[in-house]
């Protein structure tokens, strides 16, 4: 196996699973099944897209390479058959999805660098790329993004953006260390699940509804 | 009245009835005469921005062409005004959105093709300029989007993109076969209304709460 | 200091504010620290980011220039540890957002017309940069954008961006000109909100619920 054939696997394993949270975040909100598979494939693509765009990379390898949408497709149909076995590989699929996790930052910052985005750019579109596609996910079924309410997760993917950056102005972008990075955040990600850790939450003294005016 | 007038105002009107649809979902959710328009503006013209920034044709044709943003905002006033009398116009509005969704179709997949968007990207972007502006719509009034829980709407978008990339591959993209694909899509989605056709909708058996964890 | 300098300055201070607007409403929401800042983050560079894409001007301000995710991030951790204090400043904070939606407008349509953009795809890409971060800020909180409802906020920036497009059309886009732009947008925003003036809301006699349907 070469190692671009090795890296296609490993990117269509991420938005394979990433698609699979989509699903089954639309099979709970009793979504047809147009609605699962079209969740499924921003949640799988959207951060992606996303990335493309931004680095001008056009049109997306979302919709440039027909492999990305078809596995989107064929997982989100498959959770919307399987969905109440899907409940049991509970642990699975948040270990996969870790490692979707670290193998999107990687990409999406490496990519970026390549693209000539200044390194906190890249970083920010980084990240982005690996959360995106369930900050759609959450949009699309009317919900304040997980991401930005619980855990250790765009911090991770974050962490695991600047490791990248620092990398690359070092000169030792390659293969070797970039695993590493994506190792990094993946491990990060589960300590964090194992360990239930969460970014701080601000203490709410004063009622905070006269807070919000400022922005109309 | 040459091919190209016609197909302008074959678009102008898309933009229209789905500018009404916007401005009605507005009004229903008591926003203000700025926000009656801007919801209009972005039914009408979401999907073909999104269209735009995949294939990189900048600006999108709503800011490039002002026909388009003014007939989307006089539409969305007109709707602010008249929208009791519309309420007896539903079913014209029903026929013209079925209109629009197909002309859009066929609109969005031949630019992507001719983007050089490969085959099956070219019929995502295709639905997505059809179904896009209806997102929108519904992201800004805080509802999840009527068309990932209802009816055949997207999936008709979805079948006519298909046939669009097939005669694309067969070398009859010519005028008189998109306009086929265009009444198909409109025809379908008639149909879907009339005999209530939906997508299927998975039985949910265990407690969904626990599917969601994955992915945060 | 130059005039760049002061442009940068008076950019970078739109940013801030309009961070913090984002970032009190995250904390209002109860987010945690990263949510406060990607809240803070859409909010400050949202409307950027969108109206360099629609411009083709790639990667986005907001990437390329590390200074504007800096200041957005500071801004949004200094609100998140200070939030409570803020709400005394309330009226500090309503002011700077009024200059800051003045700026914004008049360097959002002004990067759109030198970017060939016509008069009225600028007016609104000027708009839309103006209040896109509130927008987002607004989705990503699950909130029906309250620019859509309430006061004259999109419209004093609408007005703003006419009069830099016809400033542009006469040949008078200088720098004395555009101040005078972005001070009418600052001072119809303060005016509209000591007047409390709101844009008109439809009556609604008939039930709204039929209205709903033409698009999906």
């Amino acid at each position: 196996m070469t190692t671009s054939t090795a890296l296609l696997l490993a990117d269509l394993t991420g938005v394979a699973v990433f698609a699979a949270s989509g699903a089954s975040a639309a099979v709970a909100k009793r979504l047809d099944l147009f609605g699962v598979v079209f969740v499924g494939f921003v949640a799988a693509l959207g951060g992606g897209i996303f990335r493309d765009l931004v680095i001008n990379e056009v049109p997306p390898l979302a919709f440039a390479d027909w492999r990305y949408a078809a596995t989107a497709a064929v997982t989100a149909v498959a959770v919307f058959w399987l969905h109440p076995q899907l409940a049991r590989l509970r642990t699975t699929v948040l270990v996969l999805d870790a490692a979707g996790l670290g193998l999107f930052t990687v990409t999406g910052t490496v990519k970026a660098l390549d693209a000539q985005v200044p390194a906190v750019g890249a970083c920010v579109v980084g990240m982005l790329t690996a959360i995106g596609g369930g900050l759609g996910r959450d949009l699309l079924t009317a919900e304040i993004p997980v991401v930005l309410r619980r855990e250790i997760y765009a911090v991770a993917a974050l962490a695991g953006s600047i490791m990248v950056a620092v990398l690359d102005g070092l000169g030792h972008a390659n293969a070797a260390w970039l695993t590493v990075a994506a190792g990094s955040v993946f491990v990060l990600r589960l300590i964090a699940l194992r360990r239930r850790w969460s970014a701080p939450v601000a203490t709410l003294r004063p009622p905070p509804s006269g807070i919000r005016g400022p922005h109309p």
